[in-house]
């Protein structure tokens, strides 16, 4: 296996941690992305080795299903389970108070639906993802049914941002997500004050499925560096 | 044509006289319903007599689509106009401050994305529907994307409704609505004290696309009657 630049090899090692946390005979909502797939390798190694025992998996997205199908991680999903002990994800931005931006993956429904389930949830991420304030850099996902794409572009407009349609790459046209809808991608130009209410009032805009702010929601953010070549973790505990 | 019965007679005054509002050049919002259903006839005669001149008119549901069509009323879109001049619907129930549950026929969402969006909001009913305090007698419809559907009800349960998914009649298995979801009904026990703040906590649960709360939207309410065997219509204004 070809040796790993530092910054990946910090990502694997921030994914590592985070599988380290998983306990046996548990129930873990698994994320969507890089840092997140490494988490998911890291888990099915354990298994392998035996070092743990009788996990359930649920996933976020089509990527973190066949990724957990290749590592032997055996699977449920949220119709049969009452319970998620641990979720683990990665995530676009984080603030102070641990709130989140998600969906540079386009999973930020998936992701909410199955982290909100569960009884703690641990984020990963590199240093370069931690913020003062949300949505200066990286722009807000806002998932929206088809049907509704010209009245939500409208009035999220309206409450003073900038609105892009996500478009496709090897894909003619606008992404789709998992499951059927589009992507506007928001900026607001102050970037965002107040990130739980702005959850609910885009929530409350008819057609918006679910917007990528995780208000209140993360327990625990492993945080990846890269000091003196050397790959760091460390913890931010709410 | 046999004799309509009292209440079918009311309805039917009442949706033309809500059809009556409707100006020539004008984008009119076309609701959902047995009520609606006499508005759209009444706005398709009044076009063929030449009443009423180029009016566009947007639908809620397959069911008005296909209405709307027979009765000879040019059809847009929600993509391509910017503005909806008055729409008129009816509703399950009113409350004294003109807020609405709607969704008995499972198209709330398309409904609310088409009233929402439109400059003035005429409702009409007939007097049944006026009740002090909304969810004490008719269930409150969310729609639900499937994969969220074991998990957003055990969260409404968990505000202490009780939630009863809606099943279908000439279709196995449950009611799928227009965008392919599914109808969660439910029930406060003691009604919705707050329906402001209720319509944005249910719409903020993932998984949960739309409820049938329709707060501060109403603008004009018809209302019919049946008095001493004659059908009249009163209005209640904001």
């Amino acid at each position: 296996m070809a040796e790993l630049d530092p910054a990946t090899l910090m990502k694997k090692q921030v994914g590592e941690a985070a599988a380290a946390l998983v306990q046996s005979g548990t129930i873990v909502g698994l994320g969507t992305g890089s840092t997140a797939a490494f988490m998911i390798q890291a888990l099915g190694d354990r298994l392998k080795s035996g070092d743990l025992k009788e996990i359930q998996g649920i996933t976020t997205s089509f990527q973190g299903e066949v990724l957990a199908r290749e590592c032997g991680i055996p699977l449920t999903t949220l119709d049969v389970v009452n319970y998620i002990d641990l979720a683990i994800d990665g995530a676009d931005e984080v603030d102070p108070n641990l709130n989140l931006i998600k969906g540079g993956g386009a999973a930020h429904f998936q992701e909410k639906l199955v982290e909100a389930y569960a009884k703690r949830f641990v984020v990963i991420v590199d240093s370069s993802k931690l913020v003062d304030k949300l949505n200066l850099n990286f722009l807000l996902p806002v998932e929206v049914v088809p049907k509704a794409l010209h009245p939500v572009t409208k009035a999220i407009e309206k409450m003073g941002a900038k609105v892009t349609l996500r478009m496709g790459v090897k894909k003619a046209g606008p992404v789709v997500t998992d499951q059927g809808n589009l992507i506007l991608d928001v900026k607001f130009p102050h970037g965002i004050e107040d990130p739980a209410e702005l959850e609910k009032t885009l929530n409350n805009i008819p057609g918006v499925l679910e917007n990528g702010l995780f208000v209140n929601m993360a327990d625990l953010v492993l945080v990846g560096s890269v000091i003196d070549g050397q790959p760091t973790v460390r913890e931010i505990k709410r």
